[in-house]
């Protein structure tokens, strides 16, 4: 039986340790997706909430890595979600359910406010411009803002963070300020900061932050996440964290 | 002729282009400073304010390196502020003018609002919790809170720059977020972000931080500063920015 269909392809992760059936076209998940899922911290038996799921890497890796309850992957498109339920079963992750809906919607059947002990999300990295729409309908669904901005992620994450709990974020490093500035308007006070540079030398192009739902102001701004040493070769912090099985 | 007092110290900085006379007891200038001097952009025959500026260490760099029109450094201690204008006048820095005023006060007499392309500061980095209070006034002063809050540096910051002029602040990594947070609610948008690491691998003690007033939204996260490459010996970068001649 073929576990993925011919507009569909199966990329391994993790050191092979976890199977991904993703779209060929439209949606595809990121190295920065992957580095959240390192990035952030879940504990055992902890629920978690995956806002804007995609195909499920986040939620997936979370529920492979953490051993956490529960972790429930919110997605829009209807498609998605089925691939994120097809992802569980093919991994046999029963902690991971998929819901299908809009995260700006103030009530979600199922997903209750302040429940979750950890929120995380990929917000697209780039608004989607005036008169420079992507052909693919699917891909401009998930990387513009059509759908939801910044604000609606940090709102929904707010929403349904327990008090004390955490909300974990992969931005782009262009729009870092941004970040923490709208989670700090929320009462999301930023403890864990992680920039992600090319190359030691180079600007970063993402920022990995965690926050705390009403945490103290004390921030820990990490050692840099460098992942290339030279072109084409990741260092060794880089390869661990796209490499080890889980 | 003695160029220092018994209880001041004459420190050369930048291989010994810049000679310092600061009070050997309480406020010293540190390398957090000496960074910010190198990390602000100011361009020729601009015009520059110095926020909380000490005994005058980063006004005089600027001026050294930087060749700008006038700088204005704002002390509120008076032996302080007449420390910057000896300090002035023994490196033939005609450009240093120090004014002795509170930066809280809204009307500043010769400091005008608007007026400045470039307002740099190196606030406290930590408040005086209650009880614990320095036996030295001086440090108490420069190092508290006593007098003047980060939102009293960064309002102040916003009512002298120019619209479209920098704001570049050092301060403390672990209130980051405050900083970038205060700026950004103020108008003042972070364009270039620099975190300062002692080593790569560990977290970062000091952020220094460039924001326009009005500027638009897309911040560069520049490259880690790395300060030692092992113990007691500095990054070639780090050494340069502490010990290339002016």
């Amino acid at each position: 039986m073929n576990e993925c269909g011919e507009d569909e392809t199966l990329d391994a992760i993790l050191g092979g340790s976890l199977r991904i059936v993703q779209p060929r076209g439209g949606y595809r998940f990121s190295v920065e997706a992957i580095l959240l899922g390192r990035f952030a911290s879940v504990r055992p038996r902890e629920r978690v909430l995956d806002l804007g799921a995609g195909c499920g890497v986040i939620a997936l890796m979370l529920a492979a890595l953490r051993r956490p309850r529960e972790v429930v992957a919110l997605e829009l498109q209807p498609p998605l979600a089925g691939l994120i339920a097809r992802n569980a079963e093919l991994n046999s992750l029963s902690a991971v359910h998929a819901v299908c809906a809009d995260l700006r919607k103030p009530k979600i059947a199922g997903v209750a406010p302040a429940s979750f002990d950890v929120v995380v999300a990929n917000p697209p990295f780039h608004a989607v411009a005036a008169g420079r729409e992507s052909p693919e309908h699917g891909r401009k669904l998930a990387r513009g803002e059509r759908t939801a901005s910044l604000e609606d992620f940090v709102g929904a994450a707010r929403r349904y963070v327990r008090n004390g709990g955490r909300v974990a974020f992969v931005y782009s490093a262009g729009r870092a300020a941004e970040l923490i500035y709208t989670m700090r308007a929320r009462g999301l006070e930023p403890k864990r900061l992680r920039m992600v540079h090319p190359r030691i030398d180079r600007p970063a192009t993402a920022a990995l932050l965690e926050a705390r739902a009403q945490g103290g102001v004390e921030l820990i701004v990490e050692s840099p996440l460098i992942l290339y040493e030279r072109a084409d070769v990741y260092t060794r912090e880089a390869r661990a964290m796209l490499e080890s099985r889980a």
